[in-house]
Formats: structure tokens, C-alpha cells, sequence
């Protein structure tokens, strides 16, 4: 997992995509190639969340998240990223 | 029922689609072929609930969804699953 | 009434529509044939109702309904049932 | 007035139309003959209210109200009434 | 200003509009003659408000409102009124 | 700055358009000529603000504004002011 | 960074936008050519938050926001700002 010191505002977090398909805790998962395929990656930085809300996942989760048009990429320091919301991450593995 | 070690986040509830027609504790039970059909399943794992709603349904319970596209597919072990919220569970069977 | 042991989620009820237009305890009620018209049929089971609002209507009410597109259709034992959310209930016949 | 025993759910009404313009209580009332044009008719049963908001027309009421497409027909023992929800009543006559 | 026998529901006001264009409490007012024009009439007859917000315009009053499809028309003892909610008033002249 | 004795309801402003582009507290600002240009004005009139929630300018406020087709144009006295609610105010200049 | 005396209202704040890409305290970030592609920027000015509920961010700040279409442009002294809501900034570089 990469260092990153970026601070995502509100229920953002910052997602590190994985590479390609590997073992995870949960074993062998392969998600289907449809419209909106959920993903693997690993948290790299979580938002302080919302108001009264503090996030539920935390740096080091490997974690599946719907690959929706709203997520924003970053590239730091030549690893690329993805900024999205909490709601957007389906589960942990 | 298949044994997985995934955690969803919120609301969110795995389900093994049941593989053919068969009958349940609440007998035969057919969902109309219709273009929003109710799907039976099992729930295998569930999330943490909402803030101050914990889910209904449990791990074991035998249910009707909604097939909805918002739901999404993945492939753990060579098992298929499908990930949803628990408000598109219409009953426990 | 048939006997069915499904349970409803939150807000929805099985209603088995009424098979022919028949006097009710309201007497003769005939549902204009529109195109959102309101329909009979028999409640057989109620869902715990959502948080802090407990369901209105019961087993054994004879109600109308609206025939909207979301209204899910399942056969148990041969016998064929609506599923819908009690907000889709116009009235107690 | 007719007689009915309907019982409207929620914030819902069952109103008889107007047979034809007539002298109310406030005088000559001929609604426009727009798209949205506003309809008379006597309140004939009403619901129980939603959740701590108990309704404010009463049976006996005469009223005015928006002719919407989400307005129910039914015909009980041959009267033609109308449900809708209080909100569409827009003021007592 | 006419007299008339009607309780709007809600947060419902009932407006006679302004006959021509004349001297008001603020001086001559022109609305401009732009798709959404404000027009100006005189309140006759209010509503008792929604749940906790009693309405701030009262029986007399010159207002200016937005001229919206939304608007109700209705013709008492041959004077021609509108029927508005208050959200579409938009100032006291 | 105009005097006008006009009451805006709820969260509403009544605003005086500058006449042209003129240095103000800030030093020169030119709003780009996009199709959502923000527009430089002078609050003249403000409404109570919406319950519990008073208003945050005041009368003599320079400020800039969205140019959007919701703002209500009128001509009092010869002078041109706009209505908008107060979250149309982008900034206190 | 440069000052201006602009107040931005409730949970708006005035942004600078970077002149390049330059690397920041984080290292360098490269924000993705995408059709919502993140851009960065220095805070300049802060609105006081909405109603309970305080900015997070500070004048100074470098932060990463998305280039949507509701951002004002607005030209002060010949230094060009944007305007947006905090909800518009995705992370504190």
C-alpha cells in the first residue's frame, strides 16, 4: 500500500485500484464485467466523515466499490487514485 | 449455504441466488417471469445496518428480491453472489 | 383466505387479489377501468411496518389498491399473490 | 350526501363530485375550464391522517380540489366517487 | 376589496389580482412582462398555515407572486380569484 | 441606493443591479461573461428569513448574484430591481 | 496567494486556481484530463458555514476540487477566482 498525505474532505476516501485479480482474505474474487462492475482496491486515506457520522471503513481495508462515474483520479507521485464517497464502497474483504 | 468471509457495508446484505425452482418452508413458491420478477436466495452475510437500523434479515433466512440493475454480481471461490440493500428484500420465506 | 407463511419487510403486505367483482362489506364496488385503476383483494400477510410506524391495515382486510408497475407478483402453492408497500393501499373496504 | 363505508388510509379522502354548478355556501362558484381547472365536491370519508398530522376537511365538507391524474375512481353501488390525498383539497367552501 | 366565503387549506392563499396597473402603498409598481412576471393582486381569504408555520401574509394585503402554472382559478359571484400557496408570494407591497 | 418600501417574504432580497462595472470595497471586479455570470448588485429590501433562520446580509450590502431565470424583475418607480432568495447571494463584496 | 477582501456566503469559499502543475506539500499531483477531472487549488476566502455547521477548510488551504459547471468565475484586481460550495472540494492537499 502507498503512503499518500492527502486529507479526502467529508465521507471521502482515497482508494488505491489493485493491480490485477490476487487473492484476497476472502479468497479468489472476480467481479463480474458488467456496466457497473464493482472493484477491488485498499484504502490509502479516509475522510473525518460527516456530521455525526464517522466512516466505517479505515486505511489498509481491501475493499470492493462500484465503479460509477462521479469518482474522481488522482495520479501522486505516479500511482494513480480514486477520490470517492463512502457510500460507494460495497464491502470489505 | 455457502460460507464467505465479506463483510457489506451499511445496509448492504450478500445473497446466493437459489439455483432452480425448489420448494421452501413457505411451499412451491414460482416468481412471475415479469420484467421486475422476484428472485429467491439466502442470505449469507450481512451488513452493520444504517445509524439506529439494524438489518431484519440474518444470515440463513431464505428471501425474495427485487432484481433490480442496481444490484451488483461478484464471484468469490467460483460462487456466485449477488450484493444488495436490504430495502430491495421484499420478504423472508 | 388462503394461509401463507411468507413475511413481508418493513411496509409491505401479500395481498390475494379478489377473483371477480363481488359484493363487499361495502357493498357492490366497481373500480373504473382506468389506467391507474384501484383494485380488491384480501390481505394474508403484513410486514412489522418501518421505524416508529406500525402498519394500518391487518389480516383478513378486504382493501383497494393501486395496479402500479412496482407491485411484485409471486405464486405459492398454485395461488397467485401481490406484494406491495402499505402506501400503495387506498382504503379499507 | 351518500352513505359509504369506505375507509380512506392515511391522509387520504373519498369525495362525491358535484353533480353540476350549483349555489354553495359561498356563493356562485364556477371553477375555470383550464388544463388544472379546480372540481367541487362533498368529503364522504376520510382517513385517519399520517403520523401526528390529523386531517383537517371532515365528512360533510364541501370543497374544491385539483382534478390530477393521481385521483382514484371507484363506483360504490352505483355513485361514482373520488380518493385522493388531503393535499389535493386546495380550500373548503 | 371583495368578501369571500372560502378557507384555503394549508399554506393557501386566495388572491385578487390587481384589475390594472396602479399606485400602490410602494408608488407605481410596472412587473415586468417576462415569461415568469410577478403579478400583483390583494389577498382575500388565507389558510391556516402548515404544521407549526402559521402564514405571514394576512386578509388585505397588496402582494406581488409569480405567475405559475400551479395557480388555481376560480370565479365567486362572477369576481375572478386565484388560489396560490404562500411560498409563491413573493413580497408585501 | 434607492429607497423602496417593498417587504420580500421569507428568504427573499430585493436587488439593485449596478448600473455598470465601478470600483467597490473589494477594488475592480469583473464577473466573466459566462452563461451563469454572477452579477454585482446592492440589497435595497430583505424579507424576515425562513423560520429560525434569519438572513445574512442587509440592506446597503454590495453583492454579487447568479443570473438565474428564477430572479422576478420589477420597476418601482422608475427603477429596476430584481427579487431573489438570499441563497442566490454568492458573496458579500 | 493573493488577498482579497471578498466574503463568500454561507458554505461557499473563493479559490484560487493553481497557475501549473507544481508540486504540492503532498508531492506532485497530476489530476487525470477526464471529463470531471479534479483541480487544484489555494483557498482564499471562506463563507461562515451553514446553519450548525462550520467549514472545514481554511484560507491557505491547497485543496483538490471538481470542475463543475455551477462554479462562478469572477475576476478581482486582475486575478481570476472561482467560487464554490465546500461540498465541491474533494481533499486538503
Amino acid at each position: 500500500m502507498s503512503q499518500v498525505n492527502i486529507k479526502p474532505l467529508a465521507d471521502r476516501v482515497l482508494v488505491e485500484p489493485a493491480a490485477a485479480e490476487e487473492k484476497t482474505a476472502s479468497g479468489i474474487i472476480i467481479p463480474e464485467t458488467a456496466k457497473e462492475k464493482p472493484q477491488r482496491g485498499t484504502i490509502v486515506a479516509v475522510g473525518p466523515g460527516k456530521k455525526d457520522e464517522p466512516l466505517t471503513v479505515k486505511v489498509g481495508d481491501e475493499v470492493l466499490y462500484g465503479k460509477f462515474a462521479g469518482n474522481e483520479k488522482i495520479t501522486v507521485e505516479g500511482t494513480e487514485y480514486l477520490i470517492m464517497r463512502e457510500t460507494d464502497i460495497i464491502a470489505i474483504l
